[in-house]
């Protein structure tokens, strides 16, 4: 028996949330994970163990980590930046972390304040304590196809961290255009070109869809050969109709096109766009997702 | 010297305005119609010559005509159903009309209550006149990845109706996903088969972006060769927020792509950004494109 063609990774309570302007109340957030496990999603990301000062929307992971439901077979990551953030994953019972790295030096100057060797650094003990502890790591590297400071980032050194993060014990690599910058010939490069140094296999691909090319994007990656997907119900991430606002590709939009295409998600779709209505309304935005809107509609 | 390598035909002004729920004035479209081909756009969709009591978005195609300026080298095609369409057309001055069919008969029957093989006989005279004037004629063919009645179609039925419309004397065939349904391989497999009828440098895709796909279906069809594509600037043709709404693919992100894949349309992306907000505005309804609203962020 063999699993879906493609797997998701669901990223909206964490990556999506995060960057909601709106606070979300911690029975919300519990719901929405339980309601997005029960669609067949293998991985929903829940929540980051970072300074509440820096990020306050994620101030009450360790509750919702206690109070999710977890559904055999689901993995439930969480962002973890250091030793600190780790430890309180661990004590929270994580069995899967992320930590993350910028393909661009300004980029981790501004977002991080030290250089990329610094970042990579600091997460060498992280690594190490996480898989003493079985817990498995994943690491996202940002600013893969542009760099709001630097403009244009050459693949080489997206390939670099990335095998830098692979050798510090990450067994996948998210590689997101943070800026929604990219089409879907650089993309493809992209991929060609990290592949030179980690598996695809092990790569995911999570694309914002600022500028309308996530999809399009994926496709493209999709010939070159990858098979993990990072997206998030609703397009969670940003207002989506604010000017310049850039929200995750729509979970819904990215599992329609894969079924017709004839890759199997394992994902309901129609209880992740119920799901993507719910959780738009509750949180007072407009929908993100035009399969989820469109699905909604016919569904009445 | 030559040309740019995809031909994008803005629809905007017709395809778009005649499926919004406001009543735009004749001094807006007018402005539209002469801001968009001051951006190079090669092809602006000017109006129709329909029956104002189905049709009261296009009763001042006329009057926008006379006020229009004409630039050189810049086609302003109105859409025509029979030959009372046609001779206003003609004493509008115009050298560029379309005519439309479905490829689904139940379609066509809701639509313009006929068979399908009614309707193109309907059209022979009206292309035949059309044709004897020296006024080019192009074939929409609607509903080519699906129906709202019968679902699937054919690609075969697809490939019969274009080539009919070809015998009839269209120049150019538009193949237009009207619900906006397709996904990236099947829009493939449509192109394959039309073009074993008609050839490929005649064909343009027109796709709606109900279910988020039209880039990626874009994308799919230039690796097939289509080498021009209908679009709308700020994705204008139903309010993009509705539930269900479906509008068509936003000018905007269509060139962001084509010129990120290093395919040169002639259009200047920041000016169309800057008619994409003002329309929005000026017609009361949101942004669809996120290229135009990513880009006028930017600017500031």
């Amino acid at each position: 028996m063999s699993g879906p063609a493609i797997r998701i990774v669901e990223v909206g309570p964490r990556d999506g949330l995060q960057n909601e302007a709106a606070l979300v109340p911690t029975d919300t957030k519990v719901a929405l994970i339980d309601r997005l496990s029960a669609t067949g999603l293998p991985v929903v990301e829940a929540g980051a163990f970072v300074s509440p000062k820096w990020v306050p929307q994620m101030a009450d992971t360790a509750d919702v980590l206690a109070r999710i439901q977890r559904r055999p077979g689901v993995g439930y990551p969480v962002l973890v930046p250091n030793e600190r953030g780790l430890t309180q994953a661990l004590a929270a019972g994580v069995t899967e972390i992320a930590v993350f790295a910028a393909a661009s030096e300004a980029f981790s100057q501004r977002n991080i304040n030290c250089s990329i060797a610094e970042s990579l650094d600091r997460f060498a003990p992280v690594t190490r304590l996480a898989r003493d502890n079985g817990v498995a790591v994943r690491g996202y590297v940002s600013c893969v196809l542009g760099c709001p400071y630097e403009g244009a980032i050459d693949p080489a050194k997206v390939a670099e961290v990335s095998a830098r993060l692979v050798e510090l014990g990450c067994a996948e690599i998210s590689l997101g255009d943070t800026i929604g910058v990219g089409t879907p010939a650089k993309a493809a490069a992209l991929i060609r070109r990290v592949a030179e140094e980690v598996p695809v296999s092990r790569l995911a691909a999570h694309f914002h869809d600022t500028y309308g090319q996530a999809l399009a994007n994926l496709l493209a990656c999709l010939d070159e050969g990858i098979r993990v997907i990072d997206s998030s119900v609703a397009g969670l991430g940003g207002c989506p109709y604010a000017k310049g606002a850039t929200g995750n590709v729509a979970t819904e939009d990215v599992v329609y096109m894969l079924e017709g295409q004839g890759l199997s998600t394992g994902v309901d779709l129609d209880a992740l766009s119920a799901i993507g209505g719910w959780i738009s309304d509750a949180i007072g935005r407009p929908n993100a997702s035009r399969a989820g809107r469109a699905l909604l509609a016919k569904a009445g």
